[in-house]
């Protein structure tokens, strides 16, 4: 659907969002049942940043980020603008300017599968942004996309009011109706871990506390002593 | 044109320079009509280091960096060194012995479509670069190639003495012939972006400073309030 | 060979493997004559960190870490876990769990042609990594590989008992039997740099301190004063 | 979703398909308003195929072909198999066994994020195949996916029963609900451009039948007759 | 330089494209020291044709293929449309249609870094292209490009009027200047392979032929009966 | 190992090289336990053919063929020349002259992880060539490498009279101590799967003639007859 911006979508709880956000991508990717992962190519462009909140998404044509304007006013405190292009696209479509208009509303951080420039400034000003690439060209405003419209993106299916949690590990989407499920789920995944993770710093290995070994026999693992000759 | 050295060359004056690094690359390459940028695949190895000079211009061989030695004699104080190469190569034609060299002449930092080595010793010595690739695979000096000759690289058409400007964003080229119009050009654009960046950061939409409602509705945009079913 | 873990292998000392470290890459790649260099695919996911150790190799099935865990219990104080993969793959076989465990045993890095996850955490708690990608995808446990056999990876050839060197620069693979050789020709290489980079730093060119201008005069170099028309 | 089955879903009428073949991919999206299309890395195996189908849709695990086979029983004549992973794969899911079983049921194609094997054989048999790879790396059959669930390949959302067109330029999927509108506006399509299709052959220019020139003029083109000098 | 058309160019006379077609773009690029050579990501679309022309050069926006139709009226008999990119695009700016006009004019082929559809279509009507990706993707006609001042593609540097060689091997431009010489040089080489060839043919060894044994035996190669143990 | 002719290596029987062919790359890389498969980057430049024969190994510089020259002196009629490189390279390294050459002492094809040239007149003369890429650039003969040393070539491991088996698959090798068993184990594999190809021609399923079901009910797979809303 393209030439059109839609106005109502669910929220996310400032709450929501900072639990998300502090279980990190990896754990929720896991409670979610291993989905809603971006594939690796859209990256942080800084580290130790982790963010959550809901989608306001984007569907830009190629060397054209006349729809991030748009998105802008769509935006409220806590969201994450999430752009999508129509077709593979480095372009810079996100300098300092839009950076300075999403913080000016509260905007949590960008995810987009396409380029970003005044990358320095962006670190500086303390903007969190996922892009496929750095890339300072320059782009037009002359076709229409759409906002909040469902997108593709990183190889996921994201709606707007989804929750997108993003850190130095990638990006993931959470479907609105499920987070409160994800985040029960990361908690309990979070707690488990915990105790495991006191096991191993003791010394314990995991084949024993996962309880491998029967298993990895069945399979046929052969323990040998030496290299055989080839 | 291969095997061959060019001595004499443009320069750029170090005030020019100063200014050129300061405009940044994303400002250059808007500025002079978006044009000049390198593709995104020659990135910078450090961060928050933004250079500008003349451009001594090396085209290589795959794998050989022999040109890279005659190229430092037909540098000067403020040159930066962009090196092309005949063909797709990563291998580390460039480490930190070249980079005493180069910096005992006081050359502002390089460009090169290939591998550099010694990245850490590189960012320690406080000597920039941006490249194809960080790779410490040895090179021979068996081949000739040039110094000084046009070469394409980034995508782009670069003569020596043309001014190179790198920074986070990546680079951008200015030829000689056009660095005041462009200088001119970036100052007036930063101006005019400072104007709008205090609007924005008050809270004031790019939709309405850039008066662009009333070319979305003519292109036939429209808001809805909920998302249609598909 | 699948299915095989090997109990027996060299080991390296831990004076061998602090030179190594501090020759680095780049020096150790060049002393054995340009050879055990892992191609640039595989990076740090950390700066300002050099290790080095004996391998203890890894065969692991596309998205599944199994091995890793049979691993684990091969590992002695100062290794190296090495992990290839059977066919290409990107999922995040690694995170900060199995690196709790590694630590617990001494483990100095990992080196893996697959993704890893918790990245940021695992800079925080110093566990260097090299690796193929950083990507959340988790992986199952069903498949069996092998621990200890040759493998494949950066398109070398790394046997059990290998000595790894891995920093800013990469990864480069020692054979166990050459470890003295390497750094023998390793330490003669740097006093033989150490003298060339103050020559290069008090201004002298190295077409004069390598005696290049006779062999570029023979092979046809000319020097022109100006850019002839094309 | 995964680990699921879904039995019923939409089907494409034999005259549908056969008019969207015909039709092929770079008309169907232009007609659908620019949507749908695949990313380019899906490719054709083979030269001057074209096919249309009723999706069967797959999430398979990396390196894991057990959902294919669960997925056969579920095709019926004139359906086109479609293959998603859960994370970036290679592996050569799909061969000549896999083909005679889909042939025998009368499926009218394949297309799969992943490789595929057999690729001389698949020719010969005449069972057309479009896939991000040819490898004959081979899959265990371990870890359980989905099939007939909503899956995103090569950056489209596609669900069960929505109709899928690929030829020599690539695949692109058509809504389930809007089948019928996307052939009635391609219909149209083809009409209008065979009127141009013959004034062009007869030397009309598309400056003159798309009346291009006076929006040329006003974006301000300028003919020039000699190259200025830079 | 954008928004400008330049009417007035060099040509090629078909004597002289017509060799350099025969001639092939190995040997014309290996003719005129190895320069001129297109990088391989673009390729031809078809096997077995061989042309030369003058080319007429287009500079495009990504996603719009508005300056196409405007070359069009630039071409003449014999000419190669050569479109590069203002970025790195893969849409499909090319089709049947724009192939119906350049075949009326007696258009030579097509050379483009951007995708291109109808890619059976254009084998059946036999009109030669070499793109980098076949994508059936849509295009805008919104921004103004240039068509005949100079362009970057493929790491060359192109201004029309230029003769440009395609054929399997890829492609490679010959300034015009230098045509020529080129031509010469090349059927020299040609010659001289000729009775190579029967000599190679007839078993006997480019080792002997091209006198390298004592080069290799001064370069220190040595001939082991065995491998040794390593 | 650099500068080094190995003379001596095993054969592989030429009754031994027609059913490796004839088996074909899929079936013996899976009778093998699936090694020995290359990754897909080398692929065939032509159609319809598959080789089988003992390696001769090259380890070429980037850039340079003076090797290959070397090569062909040590190889015997049925050999498949396999060319490695010490690092990334796409040059044309290999054109019609060495094939000439080549098929002058019958050897079967070449294998190279590197670009060819005169492409068309390689599948004119019938020669069937793997490669990296087909690219025109011209190689110098300035460095050495070596003949009949181990290499490390599209990930795997190969030494001098291994067998290659290479098809439209692309090239899997045989450990020349293994070669009668994966024979063994792939005719094996041919038989069995014969009858399978029967049963599926005729429409049994995979599930059942593979005795899936109880497994994928056992994995907890459900069958639902309907897609629950998400």
């Amino acid at each position: 659907m393209i030439g059109v911006v839609v106005r109502n979508r669910p929220t996310l709880g400032a709450e929501q969002a900072g639990i998300l956000a502090a279980l990190g991508v990896a754990t929720v990717h896991e409670a979610q049942g291993r989905t809603g992962l971006f594939l690796p190519g859209i990256a942080p462009i800084q580290q130790d940043r982790a963010i959550a909140g809901a989608a306001v998404t984007v569907l830009a044509q190629p060397g054209d980020n006349w729809m991030l304007h748009v998105a802008v006013e769509q935006c409220r405190p806590g969201d994450v603008l999430v752009v999508a292009c129509t077709t593979e696209n480095k372009d810079g479509m996100f300098g300092d300017l839009l950076a300075t208009s999403l913080m000016a509303r509260g905007v949590a951080g960008l995810v987009i599968d396409a380029g970003v420039r005044d990358s320095a400034e962006l670190r500086r000003m303390g903007f969190p942004v996922w892009a496929r690439a750095v890339h300072a060209r320059g782009t037009v405003k002359a076709t229409l996309g759409s906002v909040n419209v469902p997108v593709v993106i990183g190889g996921q299916w994201v709606k707007a009011g989804d929750a997108i949690v993003a850190d130095d590990d990638g990006v993931v989407v959470v479907p609105h109706a499920t987070v409160d499920d994800a985040i029960a789920a990361a908690q309990m995944r979070m707690l488990n871990e915990e105790g495991k993770r006191r096991r191993l710093a003791a010394g314990e290995l995991g084949l024993d506390i996962y309880e491998m070994r029967p298993k990895l026999a069945a399979a046929g693992l052969r323990y040998l002593d030496e290299l055989p000759n080839e």
